[in-house]
């Protein structure tokens, strides 16, 4: 269990089953070969034999090795391989006015249900997050949050936490101007006023293809067009389909997740990002960053941000705490470029202000100098949970079944076979309590019908594993027509 | 001082002093009558003689008596006499685009500086609120906030505060459907969801004249058409008005304050909003009310909102903490009645959720039973300061001059002479470091140019008296044409 409690790293028995998953994936151990004897790895790894008994039982209850008596542990044959990724959608979409159904509120409410398996999550498991560090800090501040906080900080935000921030960006390699963060109730309310802020009713507006929903829903509420453009599941948006879908028409701006986006997981390389930046500022099309998922990368360093490319004040990168570092604190902030007055102005007329006392709980929080080592944390738990249901995935789902292998975030992308439709695949599920985010939410024209994404931010679930191996059964029955 | 250390009514020689200003406003005491003598009052009302002196003082101080050596204290002779009530706007105009000028966000954001006088700001003083009780709430509760809150209320909001809402509805005559309640960040929200839930760009919106200006930047930003409808300064909307004006166009929706109008000071009395509810019914139209200042009666009880007239769903009725407990903490809500799906779906797209820290500490303080208490000082020092407020105005402004004297809220609306432009005054005064707001601001049309709003929810602060002599003067020199 890795919790606030606990702060080690993974369990050793954890890190040992990872290992010789590793190993089984990359072809070190193949189907049919012996796995060490449990004490040749008592001795070769320094551990004991319970821990080794351990990591050889969850792998074997996840159908990976199996025990054959007096002759030890074996790598199983798996049913079948899903080595490839996804593809990417085959070609860009022409401008169309967005209207996404009922049907995916109904689908976003379903997944909220206790008792509910949240594979259809957006989020990742609350208890991975500090709320007893942060409860301190909010406990400390609330007494400081007086008429001199409500004069002053009122309408531009905390002050703690906008030095804060901008401490964050310098580090990551961003210098924003001295005014240039707005606090927003959240990156949503963020990302809605970036767009509103660049935008008019009936303006043309790329997405990623697939897309985050909420992208879609943002252009519907402001009666804006939807384009989308082809995105590689691994390196993010084509750009030379971007270039083509520039020419072609006019576009009021671009609303992309460079890195880790969601649903793809796809991490735009830094050159891409520079090289989209650059070409976004020759058409004068502003970009809306959504970077929610930055903070957390599997390998040794956070990703630059496409705002680290912005000469021109055209990036508007929009980010927040909701997804690593304090989920229901709803703080989340613009750093608009030269757009930052009028997204304060929408702000002002659509909210006012974000609350205060969150605002100053992170402001604490942030300067204890713990938040590095709680990302640390979340970011092994993240990554071990991704190795483990994609082994899960790998053994349960029909063959043909096409999966990302993200360097961050906690999302994975299914490209299932044909006869999989994925809407049908969420319902089935969801009369087991087992929810999914079908394809169909990430795509205002309906693309994606065989798709889903699966939230893996849920270690420490038992229900978890059962309902991979379920909904993976549930795909291969409909994969072979029932 | 009215502040929580303090929790008991106003000082004794406040007390008197308004006894004193109220016999000279009613007439009970004329120009040129002697007062009582300080050993008489005394004795009368159990008073030490420090008392009276203090309260003689301040009247004296206040331009309404003056000391004659040797012969006592004596009503002076008003310079002028401000008895009457601004006229209501003329006529009700005709449907246009909105676009609030940048001149505005100036006018606003200069109010909030530090060492300005803020009679232009739209929020009361914030040493009135319980900062203390409300932190002991927030530290108590933030312990709670956690995996298990997260996921539950997280799209609803806290189920406390919903429930202590709901029962405060009930107490003053309004009772909800279960799930009616969408938590918002402020009323703000709450109001721009309504608005938005209920139209679409292009539509035609009834306002009140003069209208609170974040009703004319809610339009302006929803891309709507404002008719301003024809308001009395004491009754408030003018019914005949809207019935020809929803005769002669399709009307989208009416956004009004029945209670309190900011920035009139009217209330509807009950009949005429059960009238208001009953022609919106006949005609389909939602009322969108905005009842934030209802809680902030001078009189003995809360006044109905016109959601208690209700009986098909069409008052989306917002109100909010911060202007009577909270403000900082931005915690509102809109109960939308029919169109309660459609808020909290666009309340999902626009910023998700509402903060829960902030919901959590305001359920705790509001089932400490101390809210209703702290809401009767507020109210008292509240009527106090306008009553203060009217009588340096009644000294100092030049004649001619009309003032409201609301029986609610904080807001005096002045009705000046023409030869004062507001803007020019707000411009003059802003060098002395005195805010105001124009009358321009409140609405679409640039009417009201020889208006002010003064807020007069600064009691203790020592140079609020001055700022009004000030203002006077300064309007005075302007009507004198200078």
């Amino acid at each position: 269990m890795l919790t606030m409690d606990n702060p080690t790293a993974l369990p050793r028995y954890q890190q040992l089953a990872d290992d010789l998953g590793e190993a089984m994936r990359s072809g070190v151990l193949r189907p049919g070969d012996r796995l060490p004897s449990v004490r040749e790895t008592c001795r070769e790894r320094g551990l004991s034999p319970a821990t080794v008994f351990h990591a050889y039982g969850q792998l074997e209850a996840e159908g990976l090795i199996e025990a054959r008596p007096r002759s030890g542990y074996f790598v199983c044959t798996p049913r079948r391989a899903l080595r490839a990724p996804p593809r990417a959608a085959p070609a860009s979409s022409t401008a169309q006015p967005v209207a996404v159904s009922a049907l995916v509120f109904d689908l976003l409410g379903s997944t909220s249900r206790p008792g509910v398996v949240p594979l259809g999550s957006a989020f990742p498991a609350a208890h991975l997050f500090p709320f007893e560090a942060l409860a301190r800090s909010g406990a400390r501040t609330m007494r400081k949050l007086g008429p001199a906080q409500i004069t002053g900080a009122l309408l531009s935000g905390d002050d703690g936490l906008r030095q804060a921030l901008r401490r964050r960006y310098a580090l990551h390699g961003v210098a924003l101007a001295d005014d240039e963060l707005v606090i927003t109730n959240g990156a949503m309310e963020a990302l809605n006023l970036c767009l509103q802020a660049v935008t008019q009713p009936g303006d043309v507006v790329v997405v990623e293809s697939p897309t985050f929903y909420a992208a879609l829903h943002a252009l519907e509420r402001l009666h804006l067009q939807a384009v989308e453009v082809r995105t590689d599941p691994q390196e993010g948006v084509d750009l030379a389909a971007l270039e083509a879908l520039l020419a072609a028409q006019p576009v009021a701006a671009c609303w992309f997740m460079p890195s880790f986006q969601n649903p793809l997981g796809a991490l735009m390389p830094a050159a891409r990002k520079q090289a989209l930046v650059e070409l976004l500022a020759r058409h004068r099309v502003p970009l809306i960053e959504d970077d929610v998922y930055g903070e957390l990368h599997a390998g040794a360093r956070r990703p630059l941000p496409a705002k680290a490319f912005d000469r021109d004040g055209g990036v508007l990168h929009c980010a927040s705490f909701s997804k690593c570092l304090a989920p229901g604190y709803r703080v989340g902030w613009a750093a608009a470029g030269r757009y930052t007055a009028q997204v304060q102005r929408l702000k002002m007329m659509s909210s006012l202000a974000t609350a205060l006392p969150p605002q100053m709980a992170l402001a604490d929080y942030l300067g204890q100098g713990v938040y590095d080592r709680h990302l640390r944390q979340l970011r092994a738990a993240l990554a071990a949970q991704q190795r483990r249901a994609l082994r899960l995935i790998e053994r349960h789902f029909p063959a043909g079944t096409r999966v990302t292998r993200p360097s961050g975030g906690y999302f994975l992308w299914l490209d299932l076979p044909e006869a999989v439709d994925g809407v049908t695949l969420h319902r089935r599920a969801m009369a087991l309590s087992i929810s999914t985010a079908p394809g169909v939410l990430f795509s205002a024209d309906a693309r994606f019908a065989h798709h889903l994404r699966l939230n893996v931010g849920h270690p420490d679930d038992p229900r978890v594993d059962a309902a991979l191996r379920t909904l993976g059964e549930l795909a291969c029955e409909m994969a072979a027509g029932r």
